[in-house]
Order: structure tokens, then sequence, then C-alpha cells
């Protein structure tokens, strides 16, 4: 197990239980993954990797080279964060974390897919800002309003119902960096609570569940993350990962 | 229900039944969603589109205007293909086109996950040939290579068994098109015998597999509706569709 992000010529550590997943602290879609394991209070390793300078040998868990991968017994991996979660909640059901009506369990991925095209236009206001154009910020906004129609009418705290589903598991990742942008000079990209009043309560309902609660990072810290890769030199390690996930007994195995 | 593709100002044919899909005949994601309906052999209305000229209504089923698009009750859809098969796949079990295990389940979708790598090529090469690289020619075999190593490691007829599954539906539409290729004058992209022969074995059987066999357009159909499109004139219309859906009871219905 590593606390660091692992690079180019560090060794993969020795396998030490059932489920393994390799990650990356700032990506979103590993941050998928982790409070899926942790909503279904999972045991489970962590191996942070650098992405910019990848180990060899993760390549041989994920030809492409992406996180997040689970290595669900030694050697062999499964990877992409929408087929980790479905694995995971097929496998582990307590708690269940999607509808058992087929048509809800569509709906959820059809919210999902919506709110990626606003996932295009945060990438390229918080790394890529002189690629901003007006469309970018139609985008953005265009599919938080779609989110916060489907948060009105489905009228639940969550959009999963009285505790967050998958749905919930897969868009606050990407929420939760919105946020950082108006600290990073893109005002524009606000989510301001006269036009988002029912997006912003959902969002408060989300954050304050425990398995997010535990993982979820302050807007400024996603800001000082994103300026030091803007720069060129991502910070990977500015935090102490050692007790960020909370449901995972890593202390005492270590 | 209509025959040929619907574009700008066309009116949306009355609904007519439990299920409608909007499509287009060329599209391989449209496509994917016809060969499940018809392996599941529901019934169902299919409605052309013009992608370059949509009629406006297309945007109230959904907001992207992305094909397919299923309309399960009137005026309510989901769309994306892999969204609308899970869903067929799961409300109409018969026959089911998915393992009963978590992990086959989520290994199938690996596996369309790698080889869409491939497709991109597959579009660089068929409709933008300028912009090819030798990077798009490897990328292109090495997703074919990852998928004749899974059809040998699985050592099945198809990849969903002795019967095809939910992930044989997904990339067929893919590598029907793949073959057209050298009649495009791409020869370095011909799926060759001596290179392979288990992935063309393969392709042989699902090519036979009787609602694929219904659908399927022969290479030089669609090198010929490849080159339409490429010069700017895409002939949409080049097939009598009423007939192409064997297991669809249209004309009784018309």
């Amino acid at each position: 197990m590593s606390e660091k992000h692992l690079k180019k010529g560090d060794a993969l550590p020795p396998y030490n239980g059932k489920l393994r997943l390799f990650a990356m602290r700032f990506c979103p879609y590993a941050e998928r993954s982790i409070l899926v394991l942790n909503a279904k209070k999972l045991q489970y390793d962590l191996v942070h990797i650098d992405l910019d300078n990848k180990p060899e040998w993760i390549y041989s868990f994920n030809p492409k080279g992406t996180v997040p991968i689970l290595e669900y017994e030694e050697g062999k991996a499964i990877f992409d964060s929408s087929i980790i979660n479905a694995y995971l909640d097929e496998k582990y059901p307590d708690p269940p974390l999607q509808s058992s009506e087929p048509l809800q369990r569509a709906q959820d991925k059809i919210v999902v897919e919506l709110l990626s095209s606003a996932h295009s236009a945060y990438y390229t206001a918080a790394f890529n800002a002189q690629a901003l154009t007006s469309d970018s910020i139609e985008t953005y906004h265009r599919g938080l309003e779609v989110l916060q129609k489907e948060v009105e009418s489905r009228g639940t705290t969550f959009l999963g119902g009285d505790k967050p589903g998958l749905v919930d598991y897969t868009i606050w990742p990407f929420l939760e960096r919105f946020l950082s942008l108006p600290q990073l000079g893109k005002p524009e990209f606000a989510i301001s609570v006269d036009k988002y009043a029912a997006l912003l309560k959902y969002m408060e309902s989300v954050k304050n569940d425990p398995p997010i609660k535990a993982y979820t990072l302050a807007p400024e810290t996603h800001a000082k993350y994103t300026e030091s890769r803007v720069k060129g030199t991502p910070d990977n390690n500015m935090l102490d990962t050692s007790d960020v996930c909370c449901f995972r007994p890593r202390k005492k195995k270590e």
C-alpha cells in the first residue's frame, strides 16, 4: 500500500487483500469508485498513481493506463468508473445503490450522461482557460439546469431517493469540483443561489452523506491543486492521503 | 411510421405502439439497439432521422439530438445505445443477453470499451482520411488484437457464449463497418486472415445470427454510403428501409 502517488520505476506494492483500487487523489473518476466502496463499507487497499509519469505495471491491469482500476483478485482487474461501480453494486448488493426498476436505472444513467456535457466545459475553464468560449459557459449552465430540474421533479432528498444512490455518487465528484471555478477566477461558472437554490440544497445534502463527507475536498483545495497542475507542476502529494478514506480500516493493517 | 429519413419541417409521425426507435439507417449506435430489439423479437416502430438536418421535435425526446432514442411510452424516451440496450435487456429478459455473473458483465463492458479506441481510427480512415496517421492504424490493430485474444480465451462461438449476447450486438455494428475500409482505399485496415483467423471465424458466426443477418449491410454498401457522405451529399435514403427489419411485423401494420 502506498500513501504517495507511485510513478515510473516504483514497485507494485504487494497484494494485500481482496480488493485494491488504483486511483489518483484528485481524479473525479477514481473518486466515483471510492465513494461507492465507502458507501458499501467494503474493505480495500488504495494505490495512488502519478498519472503524468505512470508506473509500467499499470498497463498490465488496464491497457489504457487510466484510473480507477479495481483489482478484484491478485493480478486480475476491471477498469472504468462506470464499469467498476456497476460491478460493485451487483456483486456487493448491501446497500443497493440502484433502483430495482429498469426504467429508473436508465433514467439515472441519462442524468449522468446529460451532466457530462458540463464536464468538458469545467475542464476547459479549469485547465485551458484560453480556449473558453461563451458556448462552454452555456453548455455548463444548461447541464446544471437539467440537473436542477431533475432534482425538483424527483422531489426526494437525493436523486437515489432518501439515501444517495449510484447516480449521486457518480455526479458528485464533478459538482464538488465545479465549486472551485469561481476561486480560479471564473465567476461566470458560479452556482448562484438565486438561480440554483434547489440544486444547492441537493448538493448540501449530498455533501453531508458520511461516505462523501469523508472524502470531499474544499473548493479551495481543488483550486490549489488545479493551479499547480496548470503551472505544469501538479502537486499530487499535497494531501496526507493516509486518512482520507475513513471507512477503510487502514491503520489497523499498517 | 416513416421509411425515409425525416428532416427539419417534417411532422412527427403519430405514435403507433408501445416501443418506437428513432434511428438512422447507417448509424452504428442505432444499429446496436435495432439488433437487440430484433434479438428479443420485440415489436417496434422505427423512425429514421436525417442527422444533418434534424426535425425540431427530436430535441423533445433527447436534448442532445443524437440517435438512437427509444420512446417507451408516448412522449417519454430514453437515449444512448448502451442505456437503451441495458434497459431492454432488463425490462424484456427473454432471451437474456447478459451473463448472470457481475464479473462477466463487467468484462463484457470492458471488451466494448477496449474496442472503442478502434472506432475513432475507423472514423478517421473513413471520413477524414487526410488526418490519418500511423498511430491511428496501430490503435485500430491493437483494438482488433485485443478482441481476437478475447474471442480465443473465451473459447465459445460468441463472446456471449453459444448465442450472441449484448457484447456481441454492441461491437458488431463497428466490425461490420471496419470491413468496408479496404474498399475505401485503405488496405492497411484490412482484417487479414493470416493475422486474424480466429477473429474472422467469430465474425462469420456473428454475421449469420438471424437478427444480425437481417440487418447487416455488405461492405460495398457501407463504402458507397461513406463515399456519399465524404462528398458532402450523404445518401441516407439509398436503401429501401421498408424491409430491413425482418423481425418487425411492419407490413401487417401498414
